[in-house]
């Protein structure tokens, strides 16, 4: 059993996608694609996802060859998951044109024997009902986070709650943090979402970065400002999956908080800084098109250069 | 003659604002005041500016006492400019319901022999043909700063220029960066903008802070998290007195760029900081009633606060 695999479930999908700066017709998309190609730079990846029989093996292929185990995605008969949808002047909010569930619809995660011993486990943005399944599986993770959307906020708000109360970790954007927690303001949210489970909480606010809030205090990440930002679609799922892999990588643990305040806290920054720093790669093509020709050269040089945008000596 | 005092020449106003926390009628505002309040907590200011009969002597006797000269503001015949305005949804950008200009049409800013000599210079938002005739009159300071706004930039294109090319520093926000450069992205808009002078480009991006751009790199400068926003008006001018203030207290001057570039950027990151922390006190109430009754204490604390929200160990 690897110490610093992750485990992660989510949407495989094609997108449709429509930007300023062009269109792409049913490319690969998804939150659990963003997400593992993202954090397989640090840890070791495992994904549950459910494909149509016409979701591409090449792509599947790939993946593997990543440190990404697919062996959790069930291939059925039907078509893969299709989102529609286009970023006009704000390409900090999508604007969802279609959603052709397909496969997805009846999504049931059944984790394979060898997977519920993973130490890290990342639940993308899926019915929360699905991501307690997940979570009932697992035995005795080190580390747990999740996403969530407006749509199961007030849809299941239930049920969100009841996963939260389980996780350590909650990754969201800002107007779903308002939502949730009807506060209009950062800290206030952050605060009122703690109650709820999570001690750890990273507010996205797109291209202005993200604000980590723990026990302890807030830390302000900015975004790394791209030449140019080409479709903004999978920046959230791969800021978490770099922010999942960092932690991996360290072979974090909730016990940290308490036993090493300090370490966990500085760890948890830098990790929040590696998410922006994987987002702002994302985003400067459409799909994964970026991720997939990414390097780890490229990736340690913007680390870099980031660190030093934040730096007051 | 002090060492380290500023000479700041703009609009000195009543403005009478609505936002979503409420109303206030004929209050005080204009940028010479937000400024010279908010640099008065680091250096000696002097201010020059021109208000009706109208104008509270109260409020001049009140900066007085806040090491502000105030022997230059001109006090003419007639009624002191009038800004009607309103934030809406969007507390990054005022709607302006009227402006009467008043004695201000007419202004003509004349220095007295004692000011001619001040070594830091802030000229804040106002013709670009009236912040020449002030540089004219100053003789060999040691830093000069300015601010614009789109009214100019579209109206006096090649005045702003002018003014652009005789500067050191521009502290501006983000769409009138874009509008001056014809770039839509932040590091192209700052390059851009350094080849018509400064050397030192703050773009300001209202709640979510400023980024400073010099020759060396950019520092991205988060805006402190206030529990509510009452009022954003007088936020960047307010900035940039605190940031000018701190760089005067310092006593730097425009040659530390290329005699100790590290000390330089180092200062003007922490220039930049106190004018996020100072804008952060502007917003929480109408007019400059939350800086007139701000306490050193209270700055220093908020400055180590978010000191701490940016630092990674």
């Amino acid at each position: 059993m690897s110490q610093n695999a992750i485990l992660a479930v989510g949407s495989m999908a094609f997108d449709s996608v429509q930007t300023p700066a062009g269109k792409a017709e049913s490319v690969l998309g998804g939150s659990v694609n963003y997400f593992s190609v993202a954090a397989s730079f640090f840890a070791p990846i495992r994904i549950v996802g459910v494909v149509g029989e016409d979701f591409p093996r090449s792509h599947l292929q790939w993946l593997s060859e990543k440190r990404i185990d697919v062996s959790g995605v069930q291939v059925v008969p039907g078509k893969t998951f299709h989102w529609v949808g286009s970023y006009d002047g704000n390409m900090n909010e999508a604007k969802t044109l279609n959603t052709s569930l397909n496969v997805f619809e009846h999504f049931d995660p059944k984790l394979a024997s060898n997977h519920v011993e993973t130490p890290y486990v990342f639940l993308a943005n899926i019915d929360p009902v699905l991501q307690q399944s997940v979570l009932n599986q697992v035995r005795a993770p080190k580390l747990v986070a999740c996403d969530s959307m407006n749509f199961w906020i007030t849809g299941k708000p239930d049920e969100v709650r009841k996963t939260l109360s389980r996780v350590d970790i909650l990754s969201i954007n800002d107007g779903e943090a308002f939502l949730l927690s009807g506060e209009k303001q950062l800290t206030r949210a952050a605060a009122k979402i703690m109650e709820l489970g999570p001690s750890v909480i990273i507010i996205k606010r797109g291209e202005y970065g993200a604000v980590l809030f723990t026990r302890t205090g807030a830390f302000m990440a900015p975004a790394f400002l791209v030449d140019r930002v080409v479709d903004p679609t999978g920046a959230g799922d791969s800021f978490a999956g770099a922010f999942m892999g960092y932690l991996a990588e360290a072979q974090a643990s909730r016990e940290m908080a308490t036993q090493s305040p300090e370490k966990w806290e500085n760890l948890l920054r830098r990790a929040v800084l590696a998410g922006c720093v994987m987002a702002s790669f994302t985003v400067e093509d459409f799909s994964l098109h970026r991720l997939m020709r990414l390097t780890t050269p490229e990736l340690v040089a913007r680390q870099n250069a980031l660190m030093k945008m934040i730096q007051v000596l």
